[in-house]
């Protein structure tokens, strides 16, 4: 048992790191930027709320937990921005690498039972990994509509890249991704992305 | 559908504000203090890692809901440190009317159901709340542990504090309040806190 414990705290003592990386996207309450572990947060309450606007029927315990460690391997891959097509080319393999190093430090029963989550959730399996996927999307588009589309500014996002690069929102959610396009059409409107 | 999906996503931005609330305890890895966002997502991993450590059996999923939500109501309330007799007195009064303000900006069942669980973790009704709160005190005093005493040097909070004030996380986990006591020994001995 003192082994066993050992070895989980190690793991929840490392995960802190998340705090630390900072994503593309700034919180909407604030100027500053999200961290990955506020993210995640976010991402796990909106699953709870939103789970009824799920394609199919969804376990939304396991797509919680999904989105709760979804972003774990960020510590060490780093955030990859998802309009960054050449980032995007490696990204398995360094995120893989350390879903290895992280979910290891767990008992091996654990770690494995997490490493099969994230590779579910990776390979967008399943519906709860469907469904947790259109969250983790749908998300910075909130935010950046909230934000006056900061993101979009900044990184010179046109809304057809927005609209192409997350029209997997509809596999997870046909009532969120027709949300989104409106969202992003009032964005045009309002003058918070170029067309 | 519409209405309803207006009225989860009015909360779902709304609680974004739970990003700028700041405890009185620092992140492990730097040297920021951590904000209830990320002590939320760091305590729904704990239950999902540390359930097995539960003197009762308990739904996990139950756990991870409470923990999610359970410093929502400091939106409004603040954060109220442990160690503060004073600002703890009227604490509850305070915290139940955010709860009534944020939770009811949802639809009215899902706002019942999160005024219910906030409802049982506050009065640690149940099992799952009993082991919800003891997640939430280990937490503090992890960080602590790992920053060398932080907090309880700033406040000058002695030892036979820490022991008297989380006590309870026994209620939850014989294992854990074992561990914790051998954590605020080790914390003496290395001049992280005073007896």
């Amino acid at each position: 048992m003192e082994h066993i414990l050992q070895k989980q705290l190690q793991f929840l003592i490392e995960i802190d790191k998340l705090k630390t990386i900072q994503r593309k996207t700034k919180i909407v309450s604030d100027t500053r930027l999200e961290n990955d572990a506020e993210h995640s947060w976010h991402l796990a309450v909106m699953a709870l709320i939103l789970s009824g606007h799920a394609n199919e029927e969804v376990d939304v315990f396991k797509v919680v937990k999904m989105l709760l460690i979804h972003d774990l391997v960020e510590i060490d891959a780093g955030d990859t921005f998802v309009y960054d097509t050449a980032a995007n080319e490696d990204k398995h393999e360094r995120e893989m690498q350390a879903a290895q190093r992280i979910f290891g430090l767990l008992p091996r029963e654990q770690g494995e039972e997490i490493m099969n989550l994230w590779l579910e959730f990776e390979r967008k399996e399943s519906n709860e990994a469907r469904f947790a996927a259109s969250l983790d999307r749908l998300h910075p588009i909130l935010h950046n509509y909230y934000n006056e589309g900061d993101t979009w500014r900044t990184y010179q996002i046109t809304s057809e890249q927005i609209l192409k690069r997350n029209s997997e929102i509809g596999d997870g959610s046909t009532t969120l991704w027709a949300y989104t396009q409106q969202l992003v059409h009032n964005s045009i409107a309002r003058g918070y992305v170029q067309e």
